[in-house]
């Protein structure tokens, strides 16, 4: 496919799944007066139903279902990492609708160890792992990398989900079990890497090029992003090997669409790969107001064929807060006057019905001139929120 | 009311009116996680009906459907000024529902005469004008401030509808029985004001406070705006004194929501009030990417009663050329590629099935560091679109 020239007004671009990133995308898309539709596993109540009379749902399982789905669509894609590339494969030849990120691009990417071959191949460091069967293999890799370490399913992790830390053979050999190592999951140990930062790259690219997004740094507490800063504040010629690895593991996969990368910065000065996502990601939230053009705008623009929006930053610092939920209970954003008030401060709330402890209900992005003070600032007027 | 300082996950706001103006407030809507609903009098293929699935349709004046309606929204506000006030204070006072921007403030501004009179009696200038019955008057007014002049109904016009331009006593006679003059519609004359710019000024306003937008110039041709560039080209302090005006202008009629003010810049230097809107108005699309908060975010902050964002621009300069239908035809954007490939310059599509020579279908603004270069490279990478 090449260039497209055209945007005609019944273009339809269809989201498998409805959640806050195919919610931030379709703002987008609507802006280019393209029409959304969504299939997910929800009957009702997800961001994106809120937002388009398209809405069908099903099993992520059932081709069938997508299949009908996506023949009323242009375009298809995702917005999660749910959905086995061989189902989209399927889904893809039977609709006749094309699905970006490709799912052979998604065969690279959703099987960890797959993942990892695939980007060592290209030349992208990546942090120590191995593929673990049994007491033998768990000990030899302690023996070899250090305890504690990590082991992670090959499929379906995020946020820590789908992680364990063991910190000896026999935490190693109930953790293996947990993830589903009997089952037959490919089950990975990953050495605990001494990082002084982590760090996140997005980029888009399609066929008419590509384009790299600041490298910036994810702030985590207990394995979920709390923040994330732009620039990351390290050295000029970390953030661009960042940038520069960034860039070679989307051609190492052949991306089309929107990709995160996600790098440690070893106390050594190395960047290593930690993990990709073949999507927006919580790391670019802050790119909305941060960079010329979004995350979710270059998301739409990569998969509908279109030149890229550059992703200069508008403002020589942006900080974005998650707003995790402080509350069980019905949605609610409280307390955000001070927020709201604070200049260049933005507040995005993604929509959800129900607010659980820790969910990602929303975010606030602030833009400045200083890392560090727009940081503490951001801060500041987010801490009275309740969601 | 005071201070609103809680975002319920089902807070919805309902729009009279399904255009370009509610589909570009509903996506800032969208982004406070608030849901958004349409009352439109067409059933389907409405701007905003492609974006929720919470659309109903009626006449504009059947009180009852639209209190059906308003009952399901927690507030209601307007795109356009064809409801009359009256009904919208029934529908009101019927559903519980508060309307912003209030119909006691549109109903001074929904007549022409009255609108005058209002801004006159807070020292705005405006431009001259009586009130005209018959030929005596239309003579008398000629006779006084010069042939041409303009006849304009008291009630309904935009972009140049229900204003007649008259060279002669005989050209008036005729306007006044087009424009409803003989079936008791109040018939305006107005002087032609020899003005070297028509200039806008916007305004949100609650009860947090206001904010008053840069002056831009709307350059009109064939009584319609092809382009809005801001800040005018015109001296700082005359960009002052018509956001002095504007901001009076919007105090006068007791505002809550966003306002545009539209003035002309007379050869003398004077600035004079000729229009206002008491909604999104297209002189501010530019906002939307040239300020920290754009007329449409203000429009949802003010209407919810939360804090406004910033007015201010976000590089030094903007402009916004309007894209209009250059075909008769299903709408469809062709030959767009050069304006998206352009940095910093961002498209939007307001999503119309149909498009028609003239019509306004999309805008294009650009961002820069002049004005009069940003205006003729945002000239030049759209003169290719055809829509």
């Amino acid at each position: 496919m090449t260039n497209r020239t055209s945007l005609p007004a019944n273009l339809k671009l269809g989201f498998l799944g409805a959640g806050q990133l195919a919610r931030m995308s379709a703002l987008q898309a609507f802006r280019f007066g393209i029409q959304v539709a969504t299939f997910t596993d929800r009957k009702s109540d997800e961001p994106v139903q809120f937002m388009t009379p398209f809405s069908a749902s099903g099993s992520f399982e059932d081709v069938d279902a997508m299949v009908e789905f996506a023949k009323e669509c242009d375009v298809i894609t995702l917005e999660n990492e749910f959905i086995n590339s061989e189902v989209l494969k399927q889904v893809q030849r039977k609709s006749g609708t094309p699905i970006y990120p490709s799912p052979e691009s998604f065969a690279l990417i959703e099987n960890k160890l797959i993942e990892k071959q695939t980007f060592e191949a290209a030349g992208i460091p990546v942090t120590p792992y191995r593929l673990v069967k049994d007491a033998i293999d768990f000990k030899e890799f302690g023996t070899e990398f250090g305890w504690p370490y990590l082991l992670k399913s090959s499929k379906g992790g995020y946020d820590g989900y789908g992680n364990e830390t063991v910190h000896n053979p026999t935490e190693a050999t109930k953790a293996f079990e947990k993830l589903g190592g009997l089952e037959g999951h490919d089950i990975l140990a990953e050495a605990f890497v001494d990082f002084t930062h982590e760090l996140a790259v997005q980029v888009a690219r399609n066929e008419t090029g590509s384009v790299v997004y600041p490298c910036c740094e994810t702030v985590q507490e207990n394995h979920i992003c709390v923040a994330v800063l732009s620039p990351a504040p390290v050295d000029q010629s970390v953030q661009e090997k960042a940038q520069e690895l960034a860039v070679k593991a989307a051609e190492a996969i052949d991306g089309k669409g929107i990709f995160a990368f996600e790098f440690f910065l070893t106390k050594k000065g190395d960047v290593l790969l930690n993990e990709s996502a073949p999507r927006p990601h919580n790391s670019g939230h802050y790119t909305i107001e941060g960079c010329i053009g979004s995350q979710f705008e270059n998301h739409v623009r990569a998969v509908l064929s279109l030149p890229l929006a550059s992703a200069q930053m508008t403002k020589p610092a942006a900080a974005m807060i998650n707003l995790l939920g402080t509350h069980n209970r019905p949605a609610e954003t409280d307390n955000m006057i001070e927020s709201l008030a604070t200049e260049n401060g933005h507040l995005h709330v993604y929509g959800k019905v129900q607010s659980k402890i820790g969910r990602k209900m929303a975010h606030y992005t602030l833009l400045g001139d200083d890392v560090q003070s727009t940081h503490q600032k951001a801060l500041e007027v987010t801490k009275t929120i309740e969601i």
